[in-house]
């Protein structure tokens, strides 16, 4: 780590500490043709996705699906991730360059998984900048094999076979934060959205309405695999619940299953039957595992479910906390993380130095090798 | 509420406030009939089992297996449940007589869901002893509807067809502490009882261990419904793992699936063939649902899994740290939980005002009304 104390402040030219932005993307533009490139990559992805005939159904159910999807992203005026990762990324580290002036200037490079700006384009961007540390964060707070794992897998087989990582030192220090479930940035902020949300609503209904903790799905042979996804959810929502005082009835609910195959239920549309079934017509919904604006939020609960949906059962309420967005308290919660991961000197979680239980993929074994030379590197430095 | 400082003391003859510790119970005795009886209770609970023909075939499978779980309870030398029970009971009300002397003296009664001493027992007995208060106290950190929910089911019956709750005030003040899955009394009880199994194994396989949190499944039909359990099962590991400062890799499994149907997974022994087969040879199994030994301690982690499945599996180190059972932590951790809420003046949690949003069960309506009505009383009284 180089003392760079002179050079603190964002608009420095050269760059000391890369933070690197990981998360699923999305289509460059609403055009369909990147609509289906977006959807091409997705189902490529055997880290997500098992499917038989895969090189050849993939395609197919892409080309079949680029259509609606675009339809949905026009409805949401265009996909917001990118510009909320830009945006986050920029309040992250401004933040940080105040609160760790030794590993300033630090700048933030979105890394995507299925579309650009992705690894090989953060790389390049960081190398011509001089970054001298590389930080990885996942911008999911909880970790699954399907989000953060696939992102790792990707970044591994460029770091490894693109950068070769594995046979000389890369000339950056790497290191990872995987997952952050209990973290201020994120307890801290759902629950200040909470109670903004609650003011809003009439007294009366205040105290009897459930929040419904939302998080995307996961096929259960995943859950079955060991994936740490599910219980994670868990730990953040009670930790919001806690933080809350626990003043509302609760249920932690999951949306956009997709196929066949059995997912983790309950599923929020069951549960919004169910609940208006035994009399209940006030909800508030949290996306607990989005830290910005999505296609399943925009789309799926805010025109699926709160106008569809609602429209079908007649509840009453259905008032949805936005996600964390630029929150203040999320920037500056996780500044606040990278900079205890700073001044622990971690170069991964001990979390990371496992894999699922249940787990026989190449490209996740390859991931750990990769991490644990980056570890041994950063170990002979500090020696 | 009484004041009565003069009383304080769990010596003294009149009790002021009784403490009810609500759990499943377990065979009176080893003799085959009253494990027979036991299972019958058991085999009986729809709010747990479904089955076809329940009534006929709830019979014949109890008689079938009494002889089986009769020796398991001989190899383990009987159920430790009612000791562990009346001896956190004694802990717990000597710590609140201290903590909480205007509610002094204060009582354990041990209430039992499938055996005696049963609702009806506590009841007769702290009407006996003049207690002016009552406190039901789930003795399971994390509420589900086949443990928490069966047992206030029974309570509810009794309470609305015995003692006519709906229609006449109790001469108790009743209310009802139904789950404390992020409470200090379970965190940092199994926080600390992790450190100390880890502290014992030799420092060069501590980091590399795998913490095992062990917590018993449930079916997916009842995760379906929308049951909390497995949710605050997640909080909970999570919440310990943050005290422990994430030092040891970990995961999160279940143990104890019986039947056809399918359950809550990764099960226990999965995981550890697939961890073996991943090259882990470490394990320190935590019982993070169960507050005191029991025979899916005793006899499936400590001789199914540690003895049997070790060597089948050939793992190296399968250490189990204790259940909660009297550790100083865990029975002052409870009396602050019940002090506080006390102090509070809440009969019960928000949560409880609502059922699992999948629930059509006749028996858990009775109970919402029933703890309503109480609540009602309660705020009659304040006033």
């Amino acid at each position: 780590m180089t003392e760079n104390p002179s050079k603190s402040g964002s608009n420095s030219d050269s760059v000391n500490t890369a933070i690197l932005m990981m998360n699923m993307g999305g289509p460059e533009s609403e055009k369909v043709e990147d609509v289906h490139k977006f959807l091409l990559a997705l189902f490529k992805d055997r880290d997500i996705i098992k499917m038989p005939f895969q090189d050849y159904l993939g395609p197919l159910i892409s080309k079949r699906r680029a259509p609606n999807l675009k339809a949905k992203f026009d409805e949401i005026g265009g996909d917001p991730l990118r510009t909320w990762t830009e945006r986050q990324g920029k309040g992250i580290t401004e933040a940080l360059d105040k609160k760790s002036p030794s590993t300033a200037p630090h700048k933030a490079y979105t890394c995507f998984r299925y579309s650009k700006p992705d690894i090989a384009h953060s790389v390049e961007q960081l190398e011509k900048d001089g970054a001298k540390r590389v930080i990885l964060l996942s911008k999911y707070p909880q970790y699954s094999c399907s989000t953060t794992g696939s992102n790792l897998n990707d970044i591994s087989r460029y770091c490894v076979e693109v950068k070769g990582h594995l046979d000389n030192n890369p000339p950056q220090r790497w290191s990872l934060i995987d997952r952050w479930p209990m973290s201020r940035a994120i307890v801290d902020t759902y629950a200040n959205l909470i109670e903004t949300e609650l003011a809003k609503l009439p007294e009366s209904i205040r105290a009897e309405t459930i929040l419904l903790f939302s998080a995307h799905s996961i096929p259960i042979w995943m859950v079955e695999r060991g994936d740490d996804y599910t219980g994670e959810v868990g730990g953040t929502v009670q930790a919001v619940m806690n933080k809350l005082g626990r003043k509302n009835p609760y249920s932690l609910v999951w949306q956009s299953k997709v196929g066949p195959v059995a997912w983790q239920g309950p599923q929020i549309e069951k549960a919004l039957e169910g609940y208006v079934n035994n009399g209940f017509k006030h909800f508030v919904v949290v996306p607990i595992a989005f830290v910005n604006e999505h296609i399943e939020t925009l789309h799926e609960l805010d025109i699926e479910y709160a106008k569809d949906l609602k429209e079908k059962l007649k509840f009453e309420t259905f008032s949805r906390v936005p996600a964390a967005n630029d929150h203040p308290i999320f920037l500056e919660g996780l500044a606040d993380l990278i900079k205890e991961h700073i001044e622990k000197g971690e170069t991964i979680s001990a979390q990371m130095t496992r894999r699922c239980p249940g787990c026989t993929k190449p490209n996740c074994k390859r991931t750990r090798e990769w991490l644990k030379r980056l570890d041994e590197i950063n170990k002979d430095l500090a020696d």
